[in-house]
């Protein structure tokens, strides 16, 4: 049972379908959207929650963070596990229900516009007893060869590093375009750089590959980078900090 | 001619070699690295600059940034263009010589332990005037797909650039990974989104893609973060001023 049909509602749809799992009914307030997504993986749809079958191994609570508890109130649920698949909501969010309860979260940026395998998803569950474990476990492995039993305080450290590792690097890519942009020059050129940057943290842990003038503490280019941000006090203040950061690390022989 | 026998001068040589080039001479201070790249690449070699042939197309100085000044000072080129492999050195340390001057810089992280091909490496040339210019571009275009003509300015701007890029971003994995081990988790976890953070801003602007707390202005996630780092000061700060960029920028209708 699918409850949601946004972007993590449809990718987990499809990939449970193409696992060969039988999907019984997609639930959504918007109805066009239910039908769609539900045509797509041959189930039932309704935008009515009441109208949800109430047996199913996993009904599956993928809408957002701060609707998940207005979904719970009204889940008439008898048999089977209910999970959300929220990054940073906790487990007990669910404890209200009769049924197992669990979370089951992809640790992916997901868009309906494309469906992706998840094979290489890491899977993060958790469950309030062991045999529910055991059943959403055989569940994510039906999909995915990364399932990790997470629980819901480590989720959050995972957020959180999550946004060190993503958000504040993609901001970080946006101050590079920002810089080369204002000069006429394109964002094009560094694209095999960062992908390389990216690509060797696969194999390697990070403190062992840094490169650049904070890590050489070479302090004419860390000088002269610095007046060339004069304009930008953000940007200045930021690599600063970052710097900083990384020679003390250095000097901490943690590089 | 290849002068030096580091991590670009091992990976140009070799791809001269395999574009069909013909390297004459290999010179480096350490006659056993000398001889080594030598014999990969079909080339004489010899530990004393002196001993150079003084005419080929191209003598390329492939050595650290502060050992250019010192081996142009003892060049004895009278034919043919002297290029210089640094990110950050400006096209005038060449200018006394009487041969032509240029600058040939891969935009890539080189490792003499792992040869890499060229093909979309790119490569940012400069020299003292037109001919020269042509003269590099072809050699140029013989490895690479991704040439392009850079002032010396500019590559100052692209460094610059590319320090916010990789090694900001590198520092953020370093963060992630120590927030995650100090709980027993493992960076494995945030692989393929590391990966898939990268590979997106391939296509697309940073700026349009930006996901998490920061950018949805989800107070009470940033809050509960900036908690969970008051015993490491040094990160709260770095999340701070992220944090605080990227809503900047959110209201500003950057992002």
């Amino acid at each position: 049972m699918i409850i949601g049909s946004g972007n993590v509602a449809v990718n987990l749809a499809h990939a449970f379908r193409k696992a060969g799992k039988n999907i019984l009914c997609v639930y959504s307030r918007d109805l066009a959207k239910a039908r769609c997504l539900a045509m797509a993986v041959d189930a039932q749809h309704t935008d009515k929650l009441e109208m949800l079958p109430d047996k199913a191994d996993l009904f599956l609570i993928a809408v957002t963070d701060s609707a998940i508890a207005g979904v719970v109130d009204r889940l008439k649920v008898s048999e089977g596990i209910v999970a959300h698949t929220s990054g940073s909501v906790n487990l007990v969010v669910l404890n209200k229900l009769k049924a197992g309860q669990g979370v089951f979260y992809p640790l992916m940026h997901l868009s309906s516009e494309k469906i992706i395998g998840f094979k290489n998803v890491p899977l993060c569950i958790e469950a309030n007893n062991e045999s529910n474990l055991l059943a959403l476990q055989q569940l994510a492995c039906a999909i995915s060869e990364k399932v990790f039993c997470i629980t819901s305080d480590e989720r959050k450290i995972i957020h959180l590093a999550a946004v060190f590792a993503c958000n504040f690097s993609n901001l970080n890519y946006i101050i590079s375009e920002e810089i080369l942009k204002k000069q006429g020059l394109q964002f094009e050129l560094l694209h095999p750089l960062i992908a390389e940057s990216a690509n060797k943290i696969q194999t390697a842990s990070p403190a062992t590959i840094m490169t650049g003038p904070a890590v050489r503490e070479d302090y004419d280019v860390i000088a002269e980078h610095l007046k060339m941000l004069e304009n930008v006090p953000g940007y200045k203040k930021i690599y600063q900090i970052l710097t900083e950061t990384i020679i003390q690390k250095k000097k901490n022989h943690e590089l």
